[in-house]
């Protein structure tokens, strides 16, 4: 693309170094920018760097807080919140989908990756101490692995299952199997292999119960 | 979505604003802007931010400058370029796919638009009358009509072309026809039907002559 302006072609390239945006998505983003107010753009282009300058980590869990002052996310902070209850999941995205169900009271705690060998990640390169540290500090009577269902996943709930008092605290993981809407015959043998092993009364599973 | 953050919110929401981008997309958009360094962001945010503020519009054709300082575009400014030699284009988009040919050594004229009574858009709302003043001042030899192939589009080629004093300037349109490596049989007839009569020696449509 051949572009008549090297700040056109700037703010095209900035765009387009983001994933999934290419060349031609990037160039009509960016000549939607040119067409709204001036002052639009800056506040477009403020709110994304306000966004990165102020943004802080929870000390407790890892989740994003909206200051760097207070050391706590909203979520640990928020004496409403279950705060014995802990899920345990990979990154703020899978947190972000779980917290978008509404269906959760508890607490989280981000590991920031699962352990991989083949990736070169061990234990030591997750937050799995402070979560260690964390689960016999606060009593924690529940911890629930909403971790990827994969080996990765597995070796890594089954390091964390290794290293806690299960006696003192319950460890759960979110329920693998069919997902509502698949279609059985295109569900992989595993998954339908233990979705069978795994079944429940279903009641279980009326949306309206 | 519920975001744990008002800061993540504000600059999902920022992104989502612009168009073809959901929230989903949004929010993968900020978490990967999240995990890239302070300074990086800044430097994207002012790219943006900038390419607004400075951009200017070249007094001769609409095209975009670089500067508020110079009056003309880098093309308009060009002596290397055949000022005599004028592309009509709607807008700054249809410049740019015809700039990135490499083919084209003119120079270019945008209207912002096209005659549509249907949508209310006359020709006193388009950079018509600065067309034919400068048709008429540069002693311009031809205009090459790049507008749209349809209804507005004619309206528009056809109102210029009462306008110009066709003694002196040639009037001009890129060819109509099937496109490479359409498929014959999905090509509409009014487009086929023309593409036949208007058409052309063999050796014309050679890529490599």
């Amino acid at each position: 693309m051949n572009l008549p302006s090297k700040l056109l072609d700037d703010a095209v390239n900035a765009f387009a170094a983001l994933p999934g945006i290419g060349k031609k998505t990037a160039l009509r983003l960016v000549l939607h920018l040119l067409n709204r107010e001036e002052a639009e753009v800056e506040e477009f282009s403020e709110t994304i760097a306000r966004m990165r300058r102020e943004i802080a980590f929870c000390e407790k869990c890892g989740n994003i807080a909206d200051s760097r002052e207070t050391p706590l996310c909203s979520i640990c902070a928020n004496p409403g919140r279950k705060h014995e209850l802990i899920c345990v999941v990979e990154n703020l995205r899978d947190l972000i989908a779980i917290e978008s169900t509404g269906q959760f009271s508890g607490s989280y705690h981000i590991l920031g990756g699962i352990i991989s060998p083949v990736d070169g990640i061990g234990p030591e390169d997750l937050q799995l101490e402070s979560l260690i540290k964390r689960v016999k500090e606060d009593n924690v009577s529940e911890l629930i692995m909403a971790l990827p269902p994969n080996i990765e996943g597995d070796t890594t709930i089954f390091y964390i299952s290794r290293n806690i008092d299960k006696s003192k605290t319950r460890i759960t993981a979110i329920a693998r199997g069919i997902s509502f809407g698949n279609d059985l015959e295109y569900v992989d043998e595993f998954t339908l292999s233990r979705s069978l092993a795994n079944r429940l009364p279903y009641e279980n599973y009326l949306v309206n119960k």
